[in-house]
């Protein structure tokens, strides 16, 4: 009962207030699987070129990821390069998109039956969908991530894929425009209506807030005085709380309350270092202590008796 | 035991992507104080023109809230005129200020043996030193709030104030200025340094992060569907917050962490309409209830025994 992501694998050249680097191993399901596989062993599906680096797909392999999926197009691997502003590390330029070979992918699934638990990581929508219909019996569980990309050119195929899912990733301004609403609690209404489960509002340094079975969780962000990278951040989000969720039967008020910590804290560690540094290093050890850092963050008591009546009457 | 604020009382004039008002009553010590009074009675220091009205003095007295401070200097009352970009409601336009009799303001405490708790709503540093200087022996609490303008015209007198004080409010653009950081965490622990107790960074809609005694409490902001407008909801936080504590000898792990969440509660009911007109309005009963709501937005449970042992191992 293993986690399976579809995505991108890439090469990506980045430069931040506290450097750069040059083709460093990247893509969503590469900053998801290196997170999500800390909870649970991940699978990934994805297209490299004939260029891809032995040492990479070795990385994958020593970490315990199953790459049986990552298949070799002609051409070369994606390549993505992009700035972030130094007054603002929320403010990200993309320099260059080459697809190379994702303009060729086309996922096929093998042993549909035992796929448990899935994540569509940011691809076209129409991918994701095929994806979708090629497997069978439906998955328990299903996230998936998008972009403004897509939502401005390929709408409809969102609108059917929200239906089909459980939990859905999206950022603030994602959510807004996919919505088409102005403020984040009716964006999130707006989407549960197309019938996920959950909703998740990803807002950076400001957390997030997961909507689900009409209730409300803030999930805070883990606290980062000095961010190199937030390159990945929202996959390795994304795969903490996937990752998480895949050891469970069922979404429940607790464990989705918790996965979204997990993904705060899986995301910290990628914005601590360039490409997957950090996430490949850290121990359990690291992650747990960063999880209770964070229930002590936000915990506090309820109102007591005594303190009711006094503040009501 | 009341709580005492000195700031301004003013006529504001302000325009909302949902409407606007004129010459409306507000200033830090009419926010501050039908939020605080909620919670303890409140007196409040301010200057007013000759013009100010009558029943906007009966309003405050028919609260409950002590007026003897509210001087009447030659002149008019001061005014404030500003506008609300609609794309986003946490950009400003200052339109106009008019100091007038707020010019002259130089505040005179009497019975200062009689002040145990206190805030010092934003108004020019220079007075709100002179403020404390008058009061003898020391409040057991003691709140201030500043401004953008005020550390870029005064921070000396600030740098001073700090050292002074056991709370300090600032959202995150003046913590940022005033510690000279870009980064809130790093802000945070500069400020403390200064020697105040606490430190809360507000962020409008994302909430506010309260640091004390080297714990940190994400605080979240009550979900508002329809902002009327935002115009003293920073008073009306610390009026929640200062209001609350006043009923306590001590500063506490658990009380502040209660106050923030009435800070944000009271916070949001300041920006469902215009001026004061919801402040006043509203029960203990449906303060309580935004209280749990957000208790219950925020808490979920410890990771146990069995589950930190399989992430552990």
């Amino acid at each position: 009962m293993s986690l399976l992501v579809i995505g991108t694998v890439a090469y990506d050249s980045v430069q931040t207030p506290s450097g750069n680097v040059k083709e460093s191993l990247g893509g969503s399901a590469t900053y998801f699987s290196f997170s999500s596989n800390h909870f649970k062993t991940t699978k990934l599906i994805a297209a490299i070129g004939e260029d891809f680096k032995k040492e990479d797909k070795d990385l994958f392999e020593k970490y315990g990821i199953g790459i049986k999926g990552l298949e070799t197009y002609p051409g070369k691997t994606f390549r993505w390069s992009g700035y972030y502003h130094s007054d603002n590390l929320n403010k990200r330029d993309t320099l260059t998109t080459d697809l190379n070979v994702l303009a060729d992918f086309n996922p096929k699934i093998k042993n549909s039956k035992s796929i448990k638990n899935l994540f569509l990581a940011n691809i076209d929508p129409e991918l994701q969908i095929k994806v979708l219909e090629q497997i069978n019996p439906r998955p328990k569980l299903i996230g998936i991530d998008s972009m403004d990309f897509w939502i401005n050119s390929k709408e409809a195929y969102l609108e059917k894929l929200f239906s089909m899912v459980d939990i859905l990733f999206l950022d603030e301004n994602e959510a807004k425009m996919m919505s088409k609403q102005s403020n984040i609690f009716s964006s999130a209404e707006t989407l549960l209506k197309k019938g996920t489960k959950v909703v998740i509002i990803k807002r950076g340094e400001y957390g997030s807030i997961v909507f689900y079975n009409n209730s409300i969780f803030y999930c805070p962000a883990y606290p980062i005085k000095n961010p190199i990278d937030p390159t990945g951040a929202g996959d390795s989000f994304a795969g903490g709380v996937m990752g998480y969720l895949s050891n469970y039967n069922d979404i429940t008020h607790d464990n989705i309350r918790k996965a979204s910590i997990f993904g705060s804290v899986m995301g910290s560690f990628a914005v601590e270092s360039f490409s997957i540094n950090q996430l490949e290093n850290i121990t359990k050890k690291e992650i747990v202590n960063r999880f209770n850092f964070l229930y002590d963050a936000i915990c506090f008591s309820k109102l007591n008796d005594q303190e009711t009546t006094k503040l009501l009457y």
